[in-house]
């Protein structure tokens, strides 16, 4: 299939049409044909609409009904289908014949029942006439800017925040929930349905460039393309935060989601990685969407992860501390400087040490945007939370004893200003958690509409943190990261291409691969003879690995073929006849290549890599620290290829067990250098080769200043 | 000093007394002294209230005053005192001449800002007039259903919720918190303060039998007698839930704690193990509180951690599978029966697996009741989360497309009617996560009121499963759980108690030591020649480890004292000449006392065991599983002394690697209860043997029927 247009100029006479046919209209009240042309009629849409019913005449609602698409006078954006399945294709063809630019297809009754041919017919229509549609099996296309509502009756207050969510009612919990929020609301939601034409990454460069949108939701289960999303997520990602949600991270979710999408999803561990290289954040839960958007799109970035806390309380000063530290915060100590100018302004404070504590006095209302500036001007400090009773001065009616007069209320309210403008003065974010959310004072509502993000609780103040950091620190080292263009698979080895399906390579073969690519692999030699293997065994001069070689023989050790610590002439020949012997023993039909030969090397510290093709991103290259780590505790990470060096160090770092390879239990610190090298080179090792379909290098010794692959295999 | 009464009724005079005192009335509007007693006398309490100011005559608001306590004619409870931190010893000899009960002491200036002195006497005269008080410095107290409050403005709903704060601040914002759910309030609140006299666990047992309070939420920051807390809080989880929330779990945290409290923390890791162990529930946020308080305190026990997920929609099913599987439940599959009986309710859901997915239509708002019960029915399930759209039926001007017609309405109350019949009906709890909170329609309204949780997001629905769980479990268990009485140590061995604090036990003392409580240690030997050594080593007729032993030698291998799979004759009398002399060259002035000859045992999965005397609650035993898990990862669970069988259970389960004792990694699955015994009897070690500050098995080998401690250490 060649590559459809997905221009923003394309997607917006979808998205955003000037003119919209109701394929399958009705003046029936019963019908969802006239509930839609209804809804569409009497909105404040400034577009125009068309009812469309071949076996219709006259008006529904004030409104001509045409007989067809192509029967329009005039140019029609958008087909808006509510026929029954069977109708759609014939309304496909006749939208095609008057140059529509796409289709949401509201109908139901394709794969997501098994009738798979009728959608395929849809996409044939639709790429020989150039249409690009949404759906089928779509809950609705709402764009609030312009007043558009197909399918869904969309209440929501108008804001930055657009959603492509490929469950519905989901999406329109989204709404629900920017309705609760008190400075969010929506711009666009798209129910992206099958994804039968249109995908998830096709839709980004529209929203990348949408006026109206801040910010980009997707919630998703599974995604079709999850290779070209990646290439398109990094470039979005540079314009605006890109907000993932991942349905189906557990065992009972993913069954759950198989059972009402048609999606093949990517293992959630692997793809919540690699989305994050594309620099997309990802959220755990579902409540956390509105929180994590508001952060990202009201603060400025965070050059680091320092924060000052300031309240009026030991008690919440320690519970703010322990949170942003759970987060993945620091709290650092405030300069001498900072402490003085801040005793200057709180002499009765009983800790001014970060998290500081200015107590409640008549005074603290109209001290709170002097001190704000005070800790944001401090060079150790990158972000500021306030939390605690800002926001209820002079407000009253809580229980809360803080002073409830009209000059405390005036005061917050002139802090309030002063607190708004800090942010972008010294490009630091400021976040405020207030008990007295959502009751809602004048001065809390002046930070909201300043680009200060007001929370009602610990978890998502925090957590506004942690998004900030995750997304500026993806923002920063934008161009340092994979561009996810895995190239054309031109360069590969001509021995790999040649290699029939489901092959797997020797090690000594395998082995030969990496030495191709650069790769430190421990020595081996491929002997065929005892004299051989006697004559290999003094080159090495040490003690020896010996390993039989044959296709039919996998398990080696399980088949007698592995000897460990071999040395001296007459071991060496008598090992060789006895692997041979085993072998044959173990299987009379096996082709025995000859027996490897290596020197045991000293044992390093132990990491594993892998590489392997997954179904929604491609391939990627996994790391992890070997033995336990990997077995017991599944700590790994991964990244898409190709990778560039920064991302392999984030793979590292991003290991539980890291202090591992930094030197705990004795063991040295790791040549880190030569374990980026060795995850960039297996990288375009997977790159280059496209037919690899698994990698494992395990184990991998890491030394002082140098690595060794000990063991590797590769299956085509 | 005497153990002072604490009853519930001796208590009950304090926080909840019939008649108060208010030492330090003033008629001078400005001062704190005025505010207090104009609060009370307003106030709607019942009790009797006498200001009291020796250097003022006639009446306050109204209200004569008294010139001292003792002069008040009829029975005081309480004092209130309000005075100068200078005046507080006089007024409480008076109280004590009065026959006064309890004090609460709001005037600060004692050991939070250094000043122990008169902070002992006022312990000193409390306990010769045997006057309980709680404070100095504390922020207030609060008894919601009596109308006292004094110290803050409680302008809180009444409720089940009571709660004693090491901070008052965080104690008030919990107020607010639960001013702002739906259906919680406030019973009591009480700032503990500097827990000069009253501590925490003295205030349990009122609170046990107080029939306002229906939970206690403890928010503490480091406890001073953890370990007496310990006993009250089991008995206590017997009757009603406790929480807990650990301010100063990370270490900005703590020493945020440190700056405003006089309080020594334990180790947070610690305190958590061991609280849990005596059936307390602990919090990770503050903003779970109130969505726990609300779970544990509404619905039934939760005999398993099989839950039925109802949702209207595919998405919304996946993600709260998701969060329901993340906070520790399972989401099983029905049985046979139940699908058919959902498939005749619902004939057009696209799955009736669980998480069922109803679909909205016309029907489904009256369906909810019979399908609740449905699933409530079925012996896979022991919980059930209706997860969506319920509670909006026919409410309206939310943007979700529900049927908003009377009839729906009608129908969603009906069933709600039924859904709380089935919670006592079945003994099995229901949970409500609505998209349309906090706009209450009845439906919700009728949930709260009939013991149904409602929740406005999904992680707190699914915490109210986790702590249900949890706190279920310890009810059930409560019987085989540890009753934290670890004995007078009158049974300790008298080598024990002879020798010199600081004491490190040489190795064969230390497994002496073991020996003695019949715990299995890898063989040993003490050789003080050459000769005594190689018999030694024809006895074992193994390799062996051999180790110097010298009380001035404690890092053997540093000295060159320890030689690790010696054989042979010769081998081992030089070995013993080896050893002997590096350790005289390393110090000469050490006294050699021999060394320790010991077979090298086969390895096994490598555990281990220590205890230690923790600041908060005493003394702890330690598990672990060896090497990486502990070293790296910190991967260890905690119990208090002494530990049953089932918490030594709970203490294996606990540990993330717990793979690794289960045959992971080739490793062969251990002996458990060999591992359960082990731990019992360190715990009774340790219990009858109080002066051992420090154990540590390191390694103990497990096998697959045996154990065997390979090193051991005890330090006095």
């Amino acid at each position: 299939m060649d590559e459809r247009d997905y221009s923003a100029e394309r997607i917006e006479r979808l998205l955003d049409p000037q003119s919209i046919a109701i394929a399958g209209a009705s003046a029936d009240e019963n019908k969802r044909g006239y509930i839609a042309t209804k809804r569409l009629v009497e909105s404040e849409y400034d577009g125009e609409v068309y009812p469309v019913n071949p076996s219709y005449e006259g008006e529904i609602l004030g409104t001509e009904v045409h007989p067809s698409v192509s029967s329009i006078p005039d140019r029609v954006d958008l087909v808006y289908v509510v026929t029954p399945a069977g109708a759609v294709p014939t309304v496909l063809e006749d939208a095609g014949e008057a140059d529509v630019a796409g289709a949401v297809i509201f109908s139901a009754g394709f794969s997501e029942v098994g009738n798979e041919e009728t959608e395929e017919e849809l996409i044939r229509i639709a790429n020989e006439h150039d249409i690009r549609f949404l759906g089928p099996n779509v809950m609705g296309m709402v764009n609030v800017p312009s007043d558009i509502c197909l399918g869904i009756d969309a209440s929501y207050g108008e804001g930055g925040l657009s959603v492509i969510s490929q469950s519905g009612n989901l999406g329109m919990n989204l709404g629900v929930a920017t309705n609760k929020a008190h400075s969010t609301g929506l711009s666009h939601f798209v129910s992206i349905g099958n994804e039968a034409d249109l995908k998830f990454h096709e839709l980004l460069p529209y929203f990348a460039a949408d006026d109206s949108t801040e910010a980009l939701v997707l919630y998703v289960e599974g995604m079709s393309e999850g290779r070209a999303f990646l290439e398109e997520a990094r470039r979005f990602t540079q314009e605006k935060p890109l907000i993932l949600l991942k349905g189906g991270r557990t065992g009972a979710g993913k069954s759950s989601a198989e059972s009402h999408t048609a999606s093949l999803a990517g293992d959630a561990d692997v793809v919540a990685d690699v989305y994050s290289q594309a620099g997309v954040v990802t959220v755990d839960s579902f409540d956390d969407v509105v929180p994590v958007y508001q952060a990202l799109t009201d603060a400025p970035t965070l050059s680091g992860r320092n924060i000052a806390i300031m309240t009026e309380a030991g008690g919440v000063a320690t519970i703010t501390a322990d949170s942003l530290v759970e987060h993945g915060m620091n709290v650092p100590e405030l300069t001498e400087e900072t402490q003085e100018k801040l005793a200057e302004l709180f002499p009765y404070s009983p800790n001014l040490e970060n998290p500081i504590d200015t107590m409640v006095t008549g005074d603290t209302a109209s001290l709170h945007g002097e001190a704000a500036e005070i800790l944001l001007s401090d060079p150790n400090i990158d972000g500021l939370m306030i939390c605690g009773g800002y926001g209820g001065y002079g407000v009253g009616g809580t229980g809360i004893e803080l002073p409830m007069d009209d000059a405390s209320a005036q005061a917050q309210i002139e802090s309030a200003r002063r607190i708004t403008e800090l942010p972008s003065e010294y490009d630091k974010p400021v976040v405020i958690k207030s008990t007295f959310t959502p009751e809602e004072s004048e001065a809390l509502a002046i930070c909201r509409d300043g680009n200060v993000p007001v929370y009602d609780s610990f978890r998502d103040a925090s957590l506004a943190f942690q998004s900030l950091a995750e997304y500026s620190e993806a923002v920063e080292s934008a161009d340092e990261r994979s561009d996810f263009n895995a190239g054309s698979g031109a360069d590969g080895l001509e021995t790999l291409e040649e290699a029939a399906d489901g092959t797997v390579l020797a090690e000594h073969e395998a082995k030969g691969v990496l030495e191709e690519y650069d790769i430190p692999v421990a020595p081996y030699e491929l002997v065929s003879s005892a004299e051989e293997a006697v004559e290999a065994a003094n080159r090495f001069d040490e003690e020896l690995a010996m390993k039989i070689v044959s296709p039919q023989i996998q398990h080696k050790t399980e088949a007698g073929g592995v000897a460990l610590g071999v040395s001296g002439e007459s071991d060496v020949r008598d090992t060789y006849e006895e692997l041979v012997a085993n072998a044959e023993a173990y299987d009379s039909e096996a082709t025995i290549d000859g027996v490897l030969i290596s020197p045991m090397l000293e044992e390093g510290v132990e990491v594993i890599i892998g590489a392997i093709q997954d179904e929604e991103v491609g391939p990627v290259v996994m790391f992890g620290v070997g033995g336990i780590f990997v077995e017991v505790l599944e700590d790994v990470t991964f990244g898409g290829v190709p990778l560039t060096e920064h991302d392999a160090r984030r793979m590292i770092e991003g290991i539980d067990g890291k202090e591992i390879l930094e030197g705990a239990r004795d063991n040295p610190e790791i040549d880190e250098d030569a374990l980026v090298d060795l995850l960039v080179d297996v990288s375009e090792l997977v790159a280059e080769n496209p037919r690899i379909s698994e990698l494992d290098l395990n184990p991998v010794f890491c030394y002082e200043d140098s690595l060794s692959v000990i063991d590797a295999s590769i299956t085509l």
